[in-house]
């Protein structure tokens, strides 16, 4: 039951709809990058289902203590040393996400997909081998700022030698068989046909377009079904050379390494990469037009996406915005889209709103379904919570709340190693500094309700937001009035 | 980015999105059983693109030296010693899949899922970072013939004592909180409504309807939309003390275990189980009856499922019906169904054929989907492709081409730790020998042409299937002439 085979081989039996389900997840694997959710985990309160968790419960915080330098060929370094268990984490961020796709949309993700799929000397199957045998993980995976790898490994100087040469092929050396090519094309060409069938996909689609225009961040990383097919191993060869160079690196390693360990090791990573400099930053995207776009897709339920172009890592009000967000919608239960949407009228099972800070503005999102004859009424609800919610501010108490569940949550974004590569990864590639975690947590606790408020109008206006809806045109009902004894079930369950 | 976060938690962002996906492969997963997967994964040709993969490559076999004994309160044990890297797997299965599920579908997933969400003094949160503090894995699942739970950890002692302490808690003493109950419940709902867009899962869901009757097998592991909100801790208790009983289990260990540390610690995990007995059997399905079903699907493609009965674990034809069916459309490219339907007529991305063999008769399935405009035409050509191959039966190069990769494959079974265990646990809980492996490629090795087609035409009929569409009705064209110069691309691509 390992990964590797059931992500790569065929079975008999159920295997189609098991395919389908693949792509899908691997085509419907949200948008922003891994490290800007990393980052928004640890500042996030979503992990909490409510504030009586929290009693007495929060892990210790670990202090991290983040050694850093460059490798010979320019490779940035962040090390955190970590003793505890005999294993170590490495993880290479590259900036080479589907905003360097250039005009072959696809390319970026294609070439990440197909690093370990062969090297001199080894197949698919003899790389995904190597690393079982030798007990490490290996992984990867490609979004709109930045491709990644990643590895975890035992820290024992035989076993973590082999993993590491084994990886130094994968990330310096990919052969992309022409096999395999055929093999995952058609994968992303399946997931394409699923796509139609996805309603929340083709929402979500449309709404970058719109949000973006010709902006890098417009298009899927998944590429298109036009642009997906011509793919060539030539495009791959060269965007390998270009996009995966030492410069355009950033090294992330937590474990049980010395310093000295932890300095060859990537300085042997380093020199395996190809050599080359940081690609060119892309340009901020310009303001989109507001406004609906419908698409027509029958079904019983209709999705609504709203969005407005947000910030970008550096902004210095993502502290405040990330508060001003936990209270309009983005800390699960309690929050008064959920409050207004779902637990006064039944509307949804959920409905989420947030802020995806990339390296240039990125997302700032509102997503829900509801059922199709009251989508109508549903969207001019949340319009008319953010305006009030806008206009208002956060109370004393809803930012009291949203600070101490923040204050509760931050030991977790350091729990583990894999939470700290994570972390390291992050601030490396975006350029943070290494007191990031620690500074946003006390910039958090010190904002008043006047700061969060005019952060949030600051970047925020009701009358912007780009709209895409998913659903049937049929006749609408008027909402539910409010209630304040919520319904068991949201309204969407008694039809099934 | 651990698994244990993005399943659990709730992110600001494209959430919902997220959240579908996940929801949508827990319920799309395979209807078969996880050992029975791995069974059919060491048994079957389809790991390999094309034979030209084998050259060369196979890895060698490791020998099996299978240890077996039974713990004081009745759990059989497997186990392999395997000192190459310093870890071990568990791996536990019990005779507790949605087939125990009674009257009340959906109650042996919810258990199994709800196994960690908490214990005695910790919640799920603690519990995660419990076993990742620890450097260990935790997993678990449930289908229809078994539920199973799973964990990988460093052999160390100090390590092994603390993972295996969590480990016995999970299994031994969950608390099934109400507000984890809530949430799972919500998760399984949500994905209920996602299905009603999912013309496969929905066919798939009509066809063990169709194919089990009144059977256990027939319903859903995940339950129904008026099973799962009813379902209540008291229940959950119930078949926890009852089917996660010592006596109902079966152990699978592998690692860097000395037989005295490896008999120690199944002692101990046996002894921390609910007492009790192995459930009774579940009786033989019944035959169904053949004919074909329509679900009304908007879409362009339509989803095409055939299915039969097929045979039981301890089927002494199981052999030559899984070289039969590798011929068939078992094995990928190169199959009769592949070669007639795709390749020479360019229909679809993919069509699959094989036996799932369970407790009690698993189904024999074949599914694909095409374009809607087709679908009549290509149903027909499945059919012949079946007809005609069950008269025929196989050509002796077909059944050359299938034993040597079969042979080529066959190493790969037990190439790593993780497929062992996997192996181990499914020998154990479908009592299968303990030279299962072997004897099953000496058998296949020595199968005729005629030995084949008798098997083949023993347990299928051209007349007996159960057919299930998912499409639109629309008018339906003639399918295209054959051609030996295949298309680029199926029919279906370039709509998009």
């Amino acid at each position: 039951m390992s990964d590797r085979k059931s992500n790569r081989l065929i079975l008999p039996g159920l295997i189609a709809v098991t395919l389908v389900a693949a792509s899908a997840v691997y085509l419907l694997r949200p948008s922003e990058s891994v490290a800007s959710q990393a980052l928004d985990k640890a500042q996030s309160t979503s992990k909490l289902q409510s504030l009586a968790e929290l009693d007495g419960k929060a892990p210790t915080n670990r202090k991290l203590d983040v050694q850093t330098w460059t490798t010979a060929e320019g490779a940035k370094v962040l090390f955190v040393e970590a003793h505890e268990l005999p294993m170590f984490d490495v993880r290479i961020l590259f900036a080479a996400g589907s905003s360097q796709d250039g005009n072959v949309p696809g390319l970026a993700l294609m070439t990440n997909a197909m690093l370990n799929e062969g090297v001199p000397g080894k197949d698919v199957s003899q790389i995904a081998s190597g690393f079982e045998g030798l007990g490490a993980d290996f992984g990867n995976g490609a979004y709109r700022d930045m491709a990644l790898v990643s590895l975890r490994s035992l820290s024992d100087s035989d076993k973590r030698d082999a993993a590491l040469a084994l990886f130094d092929d994968v990330i310096g050396k990919p052969t992309f068989p022409a096999d395999s090519l055929a093999r995952i094309k058609n994968q992303i060409l399946a997931g394409f046909e699923y796509q139609k069938q996805n309603p929340a996909k083709l929402a979500s689609i449309e709404l970058f377009k719109r949000l973006y225009g010709d902006h890098p961040y417009a298009h899927p990383s998944e590429g298109t079904p036009e642009s997906v097919p011509a793919i060539t191993v030539q495009q791959l060869q060269a965007f390998h050379a270009k996009a995966y160079a030492a410069g355009n690196a950033v090294i992330a390693v937590v474990g049980d390494l010395t310093r000295a360990e932890a300095e060859a090791m990537t300085a042997k990573v380093s020199a395996a990469l190809p050599k080359g400099p940081a690609l060119a930053k892309i340009a901020q995207p310009t303001e989109p037009k507001a406004g609906l776009s419908r698409i027509e897709f029958p079904s019983k339920q209709t999705h609504l996406l709203f969005a407005q172009l947000g910030i970008d890592r550096a902004d210095p009000d993502y502290a405040a915005l990330s508060l001003g967000n936990q209270i309009l919608g983005g800390g699960g239960f309690g929050t008064r889209l959920m409050s207004e949407v779902r637990e006064k009228r039944g509307l949804t099972y959920g409905v989420y709103s947030g802020f995806s800070p990339m390296q240039v503005r990125g997302p700032f999102m509102i997503n829900l379904q509801t059922r199709a004859e009251m989508s109508g009424g549903t969207l001019r609800l949340v319009e008319d919570v953010v305006a009030d919610y806008l206009k208002t501010g956060p109370t004393q108490k809803e930012l009291d709340d949203a600070k101490r569940e923040l204050a509760g949550s931050f030991p977790l974004s350091t729990a583990s190693n894999a939470d700290i590569v994570g972390q390291l990864g992050a601030m490396g590639f975006y350029n943070l500094p290494l007191s990031y975690l620690e500074d946003f947590m006390k910039q958090s606790q010190a904002l008043t309700v006047e700061q969060v408020k005019a952060a949030m109008n600051k970047h925020l206006s009701a009358d912007k937001m780009v709209i895409v809806t998913a659903g049937p045109t049929i006749a609408q009902k008027p909402l539910p009035p409010p209630t304040d004894k919520p319904a068991e079930q949201p309204l969407g369950v008694p039809e099934h």
